[in-house]
């Protein structure tokens, strides 16, 4: 099902260049030259055009550190680190294909799954045994 | 943090069409003309691109159902299910800037989250509280 938030939400994250920056900055404020490092092949000015459309989207803050010559530190907004909250599961979904090792519980070493929860009830909802539980509004 | 899985995945997902058809397809399979009307507003020659990208990466299987003029019927693989999974929560990020309502839990009408999950002790883990528990390898 398309609706209009997951229309609104692909345009806004279908970007490669900007699921990597969400990545880069979800551990703390980057640099401009630091982003540049991090994603590794990207050309500055496509940078540059990707931080804009995250600020007007309200997923990133700038903060200017140096006047001459003007400097920026990035940062996530709130609902940009909501947004990167979905890196984990992609990056697992990834590391599967690649065969690579999944996120495991310590514990007991089983692979994570990812899960809707309801923390009132304490309790895991929506998956295929009880997918009606969850009322999409 | 930017690893190789997250580099491949962001290559793979962060495309707006991709997301879309992904969402498109999760309720079953579509044949061509019904993908060009769920995504309104895509060029045709832009979705036979997608589509390709999709089976080259085995999103997406295509079965012929009409040989002249020749017809496909497009089908998510298991890794293209698995990816699709995030959709929901990308869908909850839109609404809630979009001021609407996100996913509740019927039962109790709790806005739902979206958590690690350890099928094997049926426990939540990786919240801020315990993100130690969680062993990414």
């Amino acid at each position: 099902v398309i609706d209009e938030p997951l229309r609104e939400a692909a345009e806004i994250a279908g970007d490669r260049w900007m699921l990597l920056a969400l990545g880069a900055l979800i551990d703390g404020p980057r640099r401009f030259g630091d982003l540049v490092d991090d994603l590794g092949g990207i050309a500055p000015n496509v940078l540059i055009d990707r931080l804009r459309r995250m600020e007007r989207h309200g997923l990133v803050g700038s903060t200017l550190y140096s006047q001459r010559p003007r400097r920026f530190v990035y940062d996530l907004t709130d609902a940009g680190r909501e947004l990167a909250a979905i890196l984990p599961a992609l990056s697992a979904w990834a590391a599967k294909r690649r065969g690579e090792e999944p996120p495991r519980h310590t514990t007991c070493g089983t692979p994570l799954e990812v899960r809707a929860w309801c923390p009132t009830c304490a309790t895991i909802v929506g998956t295929s045994a009880n997918v009606d539980e969850v009322r999409w509004v």
